[in-house]
């Protein structure tokens, strides 16, 4: 089954990183603006995109090194996948780390599913944007992928 | 094995989009200025940036519903793997038409791999801008997504 995976480099050190992906005024900034966050693992993390969005689950917590979320409500066809973020400093480049980003464990590789991998890139170069120039395009100042 | 997979609705006629992924100038305009191309089948795309870049041999197409590329040379991490680009009209818009995009039989989830799936987004959303506003944004004018 093909998974999304996506990888950037952001002028960033990995706490900064980390701290986007875990702390609710983190996320806010890059993903959608209407987050709210139970920060530790076992928690749960809301993302609402106007009226609806997913519930994730905490499953991983590695500090500056490795979150994992699983999806617990929402879309049907997102229920049970996973988001894993995995940071690396670049080796040649101290400025630099790289996020490795995988979402996993879909049940088809459907036009929707094929729309969200287009869709995170979009909302990950808004995570490089926010942490290299202080501003992002969370949802709803999110570039659009398509019509409805 | 992985695969990248993309998916954007472009507001066109899959004729334009056609077109734009099959013409030396249409391709010019979206993914690198320096594109030399033998538009039949069997023909052979040059796309450069700055001094390397692929060679394609073109491997079917099916005006204004699929295109196929294999790579012929350049990156030996490339040679072998498949560009398909796919057309459907939006049926609920019909000013829409969603391209589907796959880059297949890549030997490894390599980070290079994993890297080309956010930059592929770039300029599938560069092939969207240059079809919407007549302006894109293709190699040495594309978003960066790393240094390096």
């Amino acid at each position: 089954m093909p998974d999304i995976i996506h990888r950037v480099g952001i002028k960033a050190k990995p706490q900064a990183i980390y701290d986007a992906i875990t702390r609710q005024d983190g996320l806010s900034n890059w993903w959608t603006r209407n987050t709210k966050a139970d920060t530790k693992v076992g928690g749960t993390i809301q993302f609402r995109f106007g009226s609806g969005g997913p519930d994730v689950k905490i499953i991983e917590l590695h500090p500056n090194e490795k979150v994992q979320w699983e999806v617990t409500a929402g879309m049907q066809e997102w229920i049970g996948t996973k988001m894993t973020f995995v940071l690396t400093p670049d080796s040649t480049n101290n400025q630099q780390t790289y996020v490795s980003f995988k979402h996993s464990d879909w049940k088809n590789a459907s036009d929707h599913m094929t729309q969200c991998s287009t869709k995170w890139a979009v909302f990950l170069l808004s995570l490089k944007s926010y942490l290299e120039t202080g501003k992002g395009q969370p949802y709803p100042e999110d570039i659009q992928i398509s019509v409805g």
